[in-house]
């Protein structure tokens, strides 16, 4: 079910959100309460980083957007300090495997209660070798949303990365009807937006581009991470509009996130992309804290 | 945090969905795995069923309509048999009570596994009687859809009750922060929708009308269940599409749900709603299981 090295923290958080005290408890032993808002409503929140050998990747980040997502959920604001010493403590635990990572998630916590839940779950990574070198495909799926629909409906939380995932794990699943491996949305007014779980690269005219973060979508750690190395590499990068045609021109692509890291794109519906082997070899690299 | 006489039933469930078993658990100890996908993208689906006295109402159209959300994201179809008899458990044990309500719920299960998670919550209900008597506000808002996503889009899951309801967590909280008491959305063509957790039914020369269930709306269990009272009463009803200009002319509105019943409106945004008092005394009374 999951792997014997699992590591799983359970919080006690004061309704301020500060964090009280953290147990360290069996990951198989139920851990959440039947009205907990996390399970009833997915009304909360979480991030996931990448633990390279013992060090948690990009944690600050991690936690400034668990701080902004919390923010637009009205949920108590997260005590980072507190977040932060557990992700250690999980990370710690799993400094024997080259690649792992945690999960933490922050919920409303259990219905009519006063007090917001909190729990890490860490465990070591899958090998994903194949979706790092030979690449996956990707369906273009449409988000229903229109790209401005952050800033004239917040309440759709467009941006926030809340525990409601059961639309993004929908559209995975459509995509893998329709023969890929993963999805990628697109707005109803035409802007490429984001997957489900990972944030898109593309290379246009020799520069890496990802779709701007004001149409209604996460801002990508990984991604910002990636461009921080590439700038170093000397090899451009920008935050544009994207459209689906814009695509057709891109000579590379990748779906990047934290625990997968750098997916080269392959394939956009049907349409083939080159994969860069050399610079995805170089970005995973990286990624997974095997070079500065 | 809940009432004392509140009950949980853990099922244990098939990978086919099959009911394998039941138990009545403590309601205050940790139920679900960490893992639960329930709790971490939201990933299952849930109808909360009224119960009058020992009474389950309605509770073949909630199997029904649990099905079909069970189909809509892929999962095990629900083992109806098995469900029934454990709402009719929860039921029983909390017969002494003139109104409570249980809530099923079906996730994809512990991350990695090969089988769905099942319980059932049940507790003596709220008292609503000032909702049902004095009325709601509502608030309009943008559901940021199209009416027609649910076929040109089936991954938004537009008419599947899933736990992924973060964002109708916060339309109500926005409705609240308006000095509204509950949201109603509208399609971004134009339509009223339905709330967070209610469907709307306005009186519109004379006649009930609800709207159209095919424009991704959820087909609602108390509406129908009040439609049918109500042509037993002489009472015309029709399916409509519904424009909030429409909702001007209204001279009365309700939004009903399972466990609130009909809560008649007394405002729409900043617009005042003749609450009538005696057709809304009368749903209630039938609804409540009070009447035939």
């Amino acid at each position: 079910m999951h792997h014997p090295d699992a590591v799983l923290a359970l919080l006690d958080l004061a309704p301020s959100g500060r964090v009280d005290a953290v147990r360290l408890v069996d990951p198989d032993a139920p851990a959440l309460h039947a009205l907990d808002l996390a399970a009833t409503r997915g009304d909360g929140v979480f991030e996931t980083i990448s633990i390279g050998r013992g060090h948690p990747q990009a944690l600050r980040p991690h936690l400034t957007r668990l701080a902004s997502s919390a923010a637009m959920l009205d949920l108590p604001a997260p005590d980072l300090d507190g977040w932060r010493e557990v992700v250690q403590r999980v990370a710690d635990a799993l400094g024997g495997h080259e690649e792992a990572w945690v999960k933490i998630v922050l919920s409303r916590g259990v219905d009519g209660g006063d007090r917001p839940t909190g729990w890490a779950w860490g465990e070591p990574s899958a090998d994903f070798s194949v979706a790092r070198t030979e690449g996956i495909r990707v369906a273009l799926l449409d988000r229903g949303y229109r790209s401005d629909v952050a800033r004239t409906s917040p309440w759709l939380l467009a941006g926030a990365k809340t525990l409601s995932y059961a639309t993004n794990m929908a559209a995975r699943r459509e995509a893998v009807r329709r023969g890929a491996d993963d999805a990628l949305f697109v707005s109803t007014d035409g802007l490429v937006l984001e997957g489900p779980t990972a944030n898109l690269v593309v290379r246009l005219d020799g520069v890496l581009a990802t779709p701007r973060t004001d149409v209604g979508i996460l801002p990508g750690t990984t991604q910002a991470d990636l461009f921080r190395w590439a700038a170093g590499q000397g090899i451009p990068t920008r935050l544009a509009s994207i459209s689906p045609q814009d695509l057709q021109r891109a000579d590379a692509a990748w779906m990047v996130s934290s625990v997968r890291h750098a997916a080269p794109v392959r394939a956009i519906d049907d349409r083939a992309v080159p994969v860069d082997a050399e610079l995805s070899a170089a970005m995973n690299a990286y990624l997974s804290g095997r070079t500065e």
